[in-house]
């Protein structure tokens, strides 16, 4: 049996657990850290796979939660797949759907056997275990799929406000970095209990994803650690994960509301307990300094939607820090975003006046534009990163991209799921 | 004196008033009969740059009134003028902002200095004479600018429905092909003295825009034919018109709410009327059939919003009609928009079923596609036009474009303003 997946590790950091390797799946080749930008339904919202491919993306994400609902994972399976219906010729993941039929979805009722929740299409009722997940992304058929995890909201995002809805089409892609506040409230003991239970479930039914995979020789299926911010159980699912042996592991249940420094709390903890020759997967984070924390914990893949929901709406990242195009300070600005950025948007000779004017006007071609340019700014920072792990260069990448550097945030702690905060106040 | 337009005539038909011809600017070369998408506010509505230069269209519009209102022609002009500020490197033409002033704006004031009317985005008052309308394109810099006319509704437009305002920013577009009946009903007496008035008018206007012209070696200024559906008015101010040596002339006041036979009947009349050495450019048609009927009187540019406009809604040009892409049909079509089509969503290998998915979840990818394919539709037709010109194969043009056949239409004439009922009776 062929494994559609190899991982090698190139390089290792001499100064921290940072790795550079290289993924190859069926689909293709491309070196880690990777950050995965995100396709939500077999679509980049307002961008074109050339204008993907022109940022060098060559990993995305669809979600399966979305497919499953419209247009349907066997009606994807009859275009002969996502990478097919979607004309995306390299690698792909799908997230099992889990994460989204909690956090978009009214729960009907949760068992062993699975979750039954209704769709936010419709309303219907849709049961989802983790044997029907699983076959759902073997219909979509994408290189990398995620095990059915039990969900629980974290402490932190059980009181935190609902971040969603914000513009169209967001309150979709949004799913999979903010978890909504509509699970009641739980006391602290009750919840602890319920995030035990969480993380004994998730491995039983990371067992039955296992068994229920019907295509092993063409997708790889990778397990998620649960335990919210609680060290012992993160220690308990990362211990009950690992025992069975898959091809990548991710860190879940992190950049659902925490603060910069939990996150990276979590990650630093979690990440040396997973197996060293395996991918290892921080799901939906972020943005660069919690990135960089990361990769140097080790961690070799990253999605988030940060690029594309910052970008339609005018929010720019720079290596200097976020960019808000409909101040009036750029009215006249003939600058580029990025006076070093090679893509499309800043190469291309377009001004942030111009880029202001599109936003202003209702152009979403100013949506498109920026989402290109931050997709190829998250790009470009791996790069660096790799070269910094290559070279040791910490203190150069800092250097050359200021925005990694730490700030002190003047009051509430910033957190990935509330983006216009930090920056509205840093520009 | 350079002159900044030269148009020669490559080939006459033998059995019509069509040409093949060739205009040259100082931003290019393209053949003629040619078609131009319009790009309304510097932006063609959800496509790139690239996007429309994979289509072929080396010829676009901008819309005067919206840039001079929004970011401001000054303002364009600190950029460098339009072509530099949309990063678009070909030719391009303005219209004056007249037809605009009367369709989308609360006229407050017309009198021989000019038009006072509010502005769409603020309720300013702004004052529109041809001095300033050619100051405002001067501003600009698009390589043909037009003369500002005074525009009264026609007595079919007079009485017809506003077909405005059906999407998101559709109003602005939809501006340039449809009228909209906010102006009282006058008595056809009136009416006849008010179009009569009008023609007259715009000859005196078009020497005041000509004397205005500042920039004469870098922009060519067209006069414009107006007259309504009156043969009698038409040929006055066709005299009055082509007594003003222009590059270039214009039929406006068409496409403003008649239906095909009487735009055919109009530009028939029209088109020999004006200089045979000059292009002769027909505002804002159109249909498949309007074109045709129109290049074979003799006319030889033309723009239209219908492509953009209709792409972003979901329906698709093809050679047999069009094709409504949320219709349950093609839920599960695995075919292209168009067989025999070369854009980059049919020979990308999109399907159609893939289409429908994007507009059922609402991802603006699917207007972009569509639009990107519904322009170059209209290119592959200029492009077999202006060989049925070279070699007189009319018949043969029609086979492999059915939907340039004549049909029966059931009941209400067609009209290029109101897009939804031939496009929902077709399919």
């Amino acid at each position: 049996m062929t494994a559609p997946l190899t991982f090698e590790i190139l390089h290792e950091c001499s100064a921290s657990s940072a790795r550079v390797g290289r993924i190859t799946t069926l689909h293709g080749s491309f070196e880690t850290p990777v950050f995965m930008p995100v396709a939500t339904a077999a679509a980049m919202k307002g961008v074109s796979v050339a204008q993907i491919e022109s940022t060098s993306s060559r990993m995305i994400l669809n979600n399966a939660y979305h497919l499953m609902l419209r247009p349907g994972a066997e009606r994807i399976a009859h275009f002969g797949g996502s990478h097919e219906f979607m004309r995306w010729p390299h690698s792909m993941l799908t997230d099992s759907g889990g994460f989204q039929a909690w956090s978009m979805s009214d729960i009907v009722k949760l068992t062993e056997e699975g979750v039954q929740f209704r769709s936010f299409i419709d309303g219907s009722l849709i049961m989802l275990t983790p044997e029907r997940s699983i076959e759902v992304q073997n219909l979509i058929g994408a290189d990398i799929i995620m095990a059915f995890d039990d969900c629980p909201p974290s402490v932190s995002t059980a009181t935190a406000t609902d971040g969603e809805g914000d513009d169209d089409g967001a309150a979709e892609e949004n799913a999979s970095i903010a978890r909504p506040s509509k699970k009641p409230r739980l006391t602290p003991e009750a919840h602890a209990a319920r995030l035990i239970e969480a993380v004994d479930r998730t491995a039983r039914w990371l067992e039955r994803c296992k068994q229920a995979h019907r295509r092993p020789t063409e997708q790889s299926l990778f397990g998620i650690v649960q335990g919210g911010t609680n060290f012992e159980l993160r220690a308990r699912s990362a211990a009950l994960t690992t025992a069975i042996d898959l091809p990548g592991y991710a860190i879940g249940g992190v950049a659902v509301g925490e603060g910069t420094d939990e996150i990276r709390r979590v990650v630093e903890f979690t990440a040396p307990l997973l197996p060293k020759d395996r991918p290892r997967y921080l799901m939906g984070v972020g943005y660069e300094r919690d990135i960089l924390a990361a990769v140097r914990a080790g961690v070799d893949m990253f999605d988030c939607v940060l690029p594309t929901r910052n970008g339609r709406k005018g929010y720019a990242f720079t290596r200097s820090g976020p960019v808000r195009l409909r101040n009036a300070c750029h009215t006249a600005d003939r600058a580029p975003l990025d006076e070093t950025c090679d893509c499309i948007c800043c190469a291309g000779g377009y001004s942030r006046g111009y880029l202001r004017h599109l936003f202003m006007a209702g152009e979403s071609l100013g949506g498109t534009l920026v989402s290109v340019h931050n997709l190829r700014h998250f790009q470009r920072l791996m790069v660096d990163i790799r070269s910094a792990i290559r070279e040791n260069a910490w203190s150069s990448l800092e250097r050359e991209w200021p925005v990694l550097r730490p700030v002190e945030m003047p009051s509430a702690p910033t957190t990935t799921s509330v983006v216009e905060t930090p920056y509205d106040q840093r520009i």
